[in-house]
């Protein structure tokens, strides 16, 4: 068997949930490497839902978390809080908003964030283990929160704002171009810029691509 | 510029709208080849919502197919009714139950299917223009029932029941395995089995990728 890789979903939709294309170009970069993806996801009510088509929230609207992520992973997707970190090799969350108004509230509280408490604890347990933790377009932001005390180095692109709450919570912000990455050889931490930076699937691609292959690298 | 090819969707979630992993690498297929997506979906509520994590529908929900369709458009999605064929150079339907739910009736009336009257209206004219079409996994079922009576060659994979609908509105169906694609080149038509057989999404990419290819060549 390959490696077990748990990816770690927000929804299903770069403005209230996972981004679709990040999300859906890791499968694909984890598949193709032999690796099997063990996607979860929280079992919570999403922040917001937003008319994809005209950028609106939704008012009143209601969606669960779990339960349109599992549109991304075609019904194979768990409550991330039964998800043991021992099943896991290594550990990547895609971006999108859903990472930052689902997963924590980074969105909205910036640097005094608060973190889901089933993917904070996925998070600290597949790292206090010695395995890769991956990070794409603003999940980072999660992982500067959960690991802060550590100083990790970390990318969200090159955004001075985002930049500067990553390090408020304790990260070393490196700016990183869009098809490339940071790696914090030391804590096992692996981020990429995707879409804060990205103009094409195809350049968000080629940055998730080479990640999720320095991850399985570090497994 | 690259060559403009309009992507038909129908949703976002295999068992409502687009099958969310086919239509991404076809988007990334067609930006790493240079090509330009043009996203349109009907403007129509639609046929199901389906919980995925349960497969249930979802009694009284409502949702838009092309709400839904910048999902994964990141917003960047028209109404189909409002594309011309002299933009585009050639035109793809990615599948999912969204393509024979809300792009016609096929999941539930088979051969007796309607098609939605902008997407029957933009693949008639792709196609009388002589420019190339293509559709994946079930859309196919689309496609003969716009084309039935050119008797266009198409696959479905292998399955005899849809097999047989689709001859009985008039296709030549042709079985092809999950990694190939099937060419009418009489009739500028390209058709990859893609989830209809895969079991991995590495599979379904590989025909989908080789189905982008051989479109752009015959655009």
């Amino acid at each position: 068997m390959g490696k077990k890789v748990g990816v770690i979903l927000s929804g299903c939709g770069v403005y209230d949930g996972a981004e679709i294309h990040e999300t859906v170009v890791t499968l694909l970069a984890l598949d193709r490497h032999g690796a099997e993806a063990v996607m979860c996801a929280p079992d919570i009510p999403q922040m917001h839902v937003v008319n994809h088509l005209t950028g609106e929230v939704e008012e009143g609207a209601e969606r669960n978390v779990l339960v349109e992520s599992a549109r991304i992973a075609r019904g194979a997707v768990r409550d991330v809080a039964t998800v043991d970190a021992a099943e896991l090799d290594a550990l990547i969350l895609p971006g999108g908003f859903g990472a930052a108004k689902n997963l924590c509230d980074f969105a909205v509280k910036g640097a005094d964030c608060d973190v889901d408490p089933g993917v904070a604890a996925l998070v600290h347990a597949v790292h206090d283990q010695g395995k890769p933790v991956a990070a794409v377009c603003i999940a980072p932001a999660l992982i500067a929160k959960v690991l802060g005390d550590e100083g990790p180095e970390l990318t969200i692109g090159n955004d001075a704002d985002t930049a500067g709450a990553l390090e408020a919570m304790g990260a070393a912000h490196v700016a990183c171009p869009v098809t490339e990455f940071v790696v914090d050889q030391e804590r096992k931490l692996v981020s990429s810029p995707a879409y804060m930076l990205a103009n094409s699937i195809s350049e968000a691609a080629e940055g998730i691509e080479r990640t999720v292959a320095t991850l399985l690298e570090m497994a």
